[in-house]
């Protein structure tokens, strides 16, 4: 495996690689899952424990402005997302802020009761808001169609449609702008998880006119296992939002210790409870090397990985079947092939260094992240992916055992 | 400052000293805002990020049993509050554990309407308990009494009652066993708010007959600054409540990626989202320190530590009134002092490395952590308080400038 793909020379990315420890003999295709450590975040994270915890304790919130790190992460975010300063607040987990988000969006049209979604959705976002339908118990209805069918099932009685913009599984991308805009148009609010868009896609949220968003830390922006979410508020919504979790950090005066809530002003009063530091501070640096990268040159790439992907897999492995959008334009940076035993083929894989994951019933899924991963790569993955389909070594009881997370 | 005081020969904690990370011309009063680095955290956080996120990627989620983190800690921290094995919890903030285990309370008393607590309760319980009244808007009410009042106003109506159990301004601690008890007689469920108790002095929920507990992981369990907090539920409730925040950490199955939510049974269907690895394993690894220490002992300790620091004060400060009980069962870890310019005398302070902290509108706290702080600290401690007291050194313009943080 010391060749080199030839698109490989051409990569304006490349270099962007040695920002990240990749662990020896491993071509990881997970970054969709759990992003790759980004190599100077133990020094930092070093920093913040021994020096910022351990020797300035609690004056930290001031003189480390520990205060302001959900603002400041949160801004970082909002440069790849579309996102004015003051917009996007890095706090909670995406399901606890999906449940925020959607409250207050739907706070905001009362008279209307349907929360639209589609069968793509992660299934968290799903069960929030039924579980917030049923605290509510005012007649709200979550109404889940096929990804084709929401546009069409965008009526009068929508207050919001919650959609993941790149499909988990397959990868396939709902147009943002154009689905906002049938929103609007039909009087509804629009809500978009990007938890496998942010980092991975060009998203535009203010030029699509989004009004809420969340997303993950984790995936694509590197920030740890479990990093915080964030969440985007549209400037022109939000002094009129309630967080139904009125904590302490959303409070106008946190410190004057007062018994009422009062809100304060701007995305803040959606945190919540104290900031999580030390998890704020790894999402924070992973962030550095975005710095200086453009989002249209990661795009870029992640087609090129992606389609390269597609065409090795289906010349070397006919056995499998794609599960993505076969337009590129229509896919996020993931694929998704379909194989009835792509629990035990996906072991079999991991075993031999190949990192994908696997999601029920039988999709092999593929992540594709430009900073980190090199089309030697993927040619390198698909030879090993042929020889396992080939010899069918993944006929084995240690491969077809399910572990407890997959 | 080379004295010993004769109580710290007899101290059998006095070597847990040498577990912390002091920094040099500290004594640290303010273990009951965030607590102090433990030596052994930096390196093993280190290894979670290095070895664990950076070299096992996705697999650490079985490998090292991420996703058993939660419940894990949960049960170390369930044997310092006389919780069983599996019903403790550690995820997300205090703040949202409130919501989660009040709004599951409410569920179990639909008939009653109201939350009773208490003004010295933190604000961020009332705040997230007000929010959560409006978001149902069934009728409940929120009904603050003094402190005192709470027995004699559990009512019939009263659906819970929701307290902190050592007020975080003046340490006055609640007979848990007492009102709990009261409660029940009542009809009504009992939730405890253990931010100020966990750690700090024994707690029996599970012999007191509480229903309901959270707490913080980041005071005196020293879980590093925002760590996750922790919940509560009595095994007799386990399988009745539901979260209001159904994430799929909740999902009985959460890797089969159902549409449908189905709670699991058992403590985890309090959780929500993807539990935060790196700020878990910081207050796990935290949590080794007391592995050998009786509760029992920290608590003659703290006693000791704080009927010390009120006998030099009074003796030496007589500027100052003290504004926590004073009779020692009646008070947890800490002793609060009021002045007028008490926010000037306390920045006064930690500029002179004694570091407490100050709660609005003239309260001066003092934290007591026998797991770091020896008598020679305390008596250390007062003489520079009195020294800057008798030379009013504290009246200058850069100690009277409000900081962000208090």
């Amino acid at each position: 495996m010391t060749s080199q793909h030839p698109a490989d020379t051409a990569d304006v990315l490349a270099s962007k690689k040695q920002a990240f420890q990749i662990p020896d003999g491993v071509i990881y295709l997970d970054g969709n899952s759990l992003g790759v450590l980004p190599k100077h975040v133990p020094a930092r994270i070093a920093q913040v424990i021994n020096e910022e915890w351990g020797n300035s304790l609690i004056r930290a919130w001031n003189t480390h402005s520990w205060i302001d790190l959900p603002a400041r992460t949160g801004d970082r975010i909002g440069k790849l997302i579309g996102a004015p300063a003051g917009t996007v607040v890095a706090c909670d987990s995406t399901s606890v802020n999906v449940f925020k988000v959607l409250s207050a969006a739907l706070a905001l049209r009362p008279m209307r009761k349907v929360i639209l979604s589609d069968n793509g959705n992660f299934p968290t976002d799903l069960y929030v808001a039924s579980g917030l339908k049923q605290l509510l118990d005012k007649g709200h209805k979550l109404k889940v169609v096929d990804p084709e069918a929401v546009k069409d099932a965008i009526g009068e009685d929508v207050a919001v449609v919650m959609l993941t913009q790149v499909d988990y599984r397959t990868g396939r991308v709902h147009d943002m702008a154009d689905i906002t805009r049938a929103a609007h148009e039909a009087g509804a609010l629009a809500m978009w998880d990007l938890a496998h868009s942010a980092g991975a896609i060009p998203v535009d949220l203010h030029g699509a006119g989004a009004d809420f968003a969340v997303g993950c830390g984790y995936k694509y922006l590197n920030g740890g296992p479990g990093a915080p979410a964030f969440l985007y508020v549209a400037p022109e919504h939000q002094d009129k939002v309630t967080s139904p979790l009125t904590g302490w950090m959303g409070h106008e005066a946190p410190f004057a210790f007062d018994l009422d809530y009062r809100p304060v002003s701007g995305i803040s009063r959606m945190t919540v409870g104290t900031p999580a530091i030390l998890a704020l501070s790894s999402l924070h640096a992973a962030l550095d090397v975005f710095e200086d990268v453009d989002m249209a040159d990661i795009r870029r790439k992640s087609v090129s990985l992606s389609e390269l992907f597609i065409a090795e897999v289906e010349a070397k492995c006919p056995q499998l079947e794609l599960a993505s959008p076969r337009d590129p334009n229509a896919r996020g940076s993931q694929v998704s092939f379909r194989f009835k035993e792509g629990y035990a083929v996906m072991q079999a894989l991991i075993d031999r260094g190949v990192i994908g994951d696997f999601r029920a019933p039988d999709v092999m899924r593929f992540g594709f992240t430009p900073l980190y991963l090199s089309h030697q790569d993927i040619v390198d993955a698909v030879e090993i992916l042929k020889d396992i389909l080939d010899t069918e070594s993944w006929n084995r009881p240690e491969f077809k055992t399910r572990a407890k997370v997959t």
